[in-house]
């Protein structure tokens, strides 16, 4: 069988500047990274053209299985280009750390893909490496000010910016620095985070333009004095350094899919610790140039949606047009008990028992006055009754649902899923809750309506985090809460569709430059690690630069 | 005054695909990044051309007055360009950690400079950030063999790879990593290097091809099995996967001068822990397609001039067939014995006191078989008594010497230069040594021909490391001497020319990657720090994305 590589390489690419005037991009807009891949400067868009309408991927809580959210998402842009659509794309950016780590990259898969996926997967136009430079020059300086003369009263034991790498590096979790003597700082435990959990990440992820851009780096807050206040990147004097070394960073990059649409693939935070989608910038300029154009967000419509309409959206005033929400007949039987080795089997009963998770991502969407249209994503697997059983409940629950086969056909495996979401398009999205009611407030709807717990139960630490939240004037900002994406609770053994379970909040972090309050529910795991067998030590480039083992 | 960046800024640029065209390099060579910046793929070189003629640029040993040595080989170039010469430039990229640090980027300066110059000092096209993603991929795969079983016995202790950023962070000279339990790896007491310390920056710097840099990824030596078994990065399985994240890196840069002239920059390996040369390919490239090239190396004759000829020269089979020493009159004048604050004053009896460090590096660079131009590069204190001082001693000492005023003319301020080094050019430059002798007599000879000093001592724990180094078969490497740049003793207090002194060799660390044995005569600072007032905190972006305040 091929290879998600082999497909891609053997596809001959557009030059990117050809895919950039298809677009309609200005000719000075479009910023080359060699033939395929090109930066669009925001500066030089223009920002008076009306807005074409977008709609949001999101897909069921993930299982084992793999749903293809993304895969779908290409193939679905594609069929809606054969369609005679003006359609765009607008998705992130791979990680590199865990490239090297599990194979798989993010740039969907099979016929659904875009591309070129080897630079797209590696350094792709140095977004990654841009936030990493500026979140760790933010750290450096944090500790300069500490070690000559300490001006800010910084307490080193309370600094929170931590370092990050774009590199799985469990060893870097937990660390102490600043040892060697007093030439070399001052010693503090802290830890590294993989780049995509870095809160500039999410500030590039949420910025409006480069103004935004250096007002949400000066608010970063850095850590606390010895009494007690937060302290800024800005009065580090740092807001302007961070600002220079995200400048290219800042503009969307252009790709193209295997069908030849244009794909902003821009920005990539993290679905736990930030808000888990692309950047408002790519989406805000391909709305400027598409007449339709197709997003995700990171999991289900308990995380990433939720966050995609109360942050991202609420941030860059974006009206969702239309939304899909991806599942797979294997993935429906995992949530209706069977174990990962024997989804292959017929098993319509379990399917019965699980497409209780997609109901609830279906009503999930129809909370934020979206119309959900489901894509069920095929697999070789998947048995004629079992097909048959989800179009019967699709029927007598009166959903829009489309059968999509992208990975082995591309855009011709998603013409009807593509015909029934330009039917089900409509106006005026919205948001769940009203950030003047306060942080507690937002987290108790966002669990309640969508989550469906019976309570939230704040631990005496988020407690004194969300007095610590009102003191400061942080109360009015959205919330990002942090949960397994496994489940709706926060136990990710609790598949299907719980109810009246209670929200455990751990903690409450503030990230006043990205503009969310993090909610904690369990661990969250802010830096990978490698497995037992590295996708790295399988890959080899070839004596004319060709990369193999890759995917 | 106008800064450098004024200048800079306000000067038209020319496409760089013009830029490229110009310098008769292959249209399918040439990949953009952006309208001013390309990379230039080496498999679509035409390796089959005719090599031009190498021109070395080197300095007298560096003081706090400043030589200009970057400044005077770009004016020189534009020089020769305007003399009708099919010149191209070879220089190396400046770092990003110390741009925001200290204020000062590393691409020339006044009429005589690189551009865009703030593009280069800042993320330019990446190659930093390729180098250290590949560096910290191989740390996190080390570790994670250790944690995972440790097949190859690791001892945890011995582990001798360390993790890099490119930022001045003096908190990760010495860490402890590993901490936080099991789970997250081995604790373990390491350190992080600034990217150009990194052993990878040096094996880019010297890799001829693709090949050849997986050769090289592949052995380095990452520390010692628990029976005191080097080993190797090939033996962890990363050499694919680093070579995978330098295959754009290797490409090298093309920019260009004020004056028009295609300029490669790329590589910038210390020149203390490393070679301190722009890439081996970056010259290649440049010799193929220019009649001349001019190339500089960091610090004096005694390091930067050196390591040229006996290691990049020595692995690329590079004939040298000039030299520039580039001088001034206050650095001779500090060399004499005058105190930084009173330079500007004419003090003849100084500059003939301070000459001899001029001669020294002139005799040095006969000793590889070429002959030296003395440029003396003019500043506005500089004594009409001083220059006539000068002229006259060059007459008595028969050597070539040329004013130049390049800062503040460019081109037109080196025209007798060029000249000048038009007419000294000639074939048959050599290494010093025989690497056949081994390292011991290879530290040697250098020591005493180029420092002149009488004797060498090694250390106990030098005479440990030659005999590992002899026991692994890795005495026939050339040396790499990491000693103090302001003097040519391994005392940076003994200005002018000493001699008799001992070399004392505290270590010598194997790089058996980049191909070279380190001999460390001093402390080395691997990892800088920022200044109380950092760079950093000047730099401003307008809402048009134009940086202020880089230099």
């Amino acid at each position: 069988m091929l290879t998600d590589a082999d497909i891609a390489n053997a596809h001959p690419l557009e030059p990117i500047t050809a895919i950039a005037r298809r677009a309609g991009l200005p000719a000075d807009s479009i910023s080359p990274y060699g033939d395929n891949k090109a930066k669009i400067e925001v500066t030089k868009i223009d920002w008076s053209r009306p807005d074409g309408k977008l709609v949001l991927v999101t897909g069921v809580s993930p299982t084992p299985a793999g749903e293809g959210k993304s895969t779908t998402l290409i193939g679905l842009t594609d069929a809606l280009a054969a369609l005679g659509e003006n359609v765009l794309v607008s998705i992130r950016e791979p990680s590199l750390g865990p490239v090297m780590g599990l194979k798989g990259g993010a740039a969907g898969g099979g016929y659904s893909q875009i591309v070129p996926m080897d630079d797209i997967n590696l350094h792709f136009t140095g977004d990654f490496h841009a936030v990493s430079a500026a979140n760790n020059t933010l750290a450096a300086m944090v500790d300069n000010h500490i070690q000559q003369g300490n001006e800010l009263r910084i307490d080193p034991r309370q600094v929170t910016w931590q370092r990050c790498v774009d590199v799985n590096d469990r060893s870097l979790r937990r660390v102490v620095t600043g040892l060697g003597g007093p030439a070399s700082g001052v010693p503090q435990e802290t830890g590294f985070t993989i780049t995509a959990a870095s809160e500039i990440m999410a500030i590039l992820g949420l910025a409006t333009d480069l103004d935004d851009l250096t007002q949400r780096l000066g608010a970063i807050t850095v850590g606390d004095s010895f009494d007690g206040r937060p302290i800024t990147a800005a009065e580090l004097g740092a807001a302007g350094a961070l600002t220079a070394l995200l400048k290219d960073a800042i503009n969307p990059n252009l790709v193209q899919t295997l069908g030849g649409t244009p794909a902003f693939c821009h920005g990539g935070p993290f679905a736990n610790i930030a808000h888990g989608c692309s950047t408002l910038l790519g989406t805000q300029v391909a709305l400027k140039y598409g007449n339709l154009v197709l997003t995700e967000a990171g999991f289900g419509s308990d995380l990433g949606a939720e966050k995609f309409f109360d942050i991202k959206a609420r941030y860059g005033g974006l009206d969702v047009a239309g939304a899909v929400v991806v599942t797979t007949i294997r993935s429906m039987k995992y949530h209706g008990g069977v174990p990962t080795d024997q989804l292959d089997a017929e098993n319509v009963d379990a399917l019965r028992k699980g497409i209780v998770n997609l109901e609830r991502h279906v009503d999930n969407i129809r909370t934020f006055g979206v119309t959900p249209v489901v894509a069920l994503n095929l697999f070789t697997s998947d048995a004629g009754a079992e097909r048959e059983f989800l179009r019967q409940w699709a029927d007598d629950a009166e959903v829009a649902m489309a059968e999509a086969d992208v990975w082995a056909k591309g855009g011709d495996g998603a013409v009807e899923l593509a015909r029934l979401l330009l039917d089900n398009l409509s106006e005026g999205s919205h948001t769940l809750y009203d950030t003047a009611d306060g942080v507690e407030a937002a987290i108790t709807t966002i669990a309640t309506e969508i989550y469906r717990a019976g309570k939230v139960e704040l631990s005496w630490n988020a407690k004194n985090d969300l007095a610590r939240i009102k003191e400061n004037g942080w109360d009015t900002l959205p919330v990002c809460v942090s949960k397994t994406p496994y489940s709706f609770s926060d136990n990710p053994a609790r598949l299907g569709a719980p109810e009246g379970h209670t929200l455990h909040v751990r903690k409450l972090i503030p990230r006043t430059g990205a503009g969310f309050i993090v909610a904690l529910t369990g661990d969250v795991m802010t830096m990978p690690g490698l497995p037992k067998r590295p996708a790295a030590e399988g890959i080899e480039v070839d004596s004319a630069g060709r990369v193999t083992g890759l995917f």
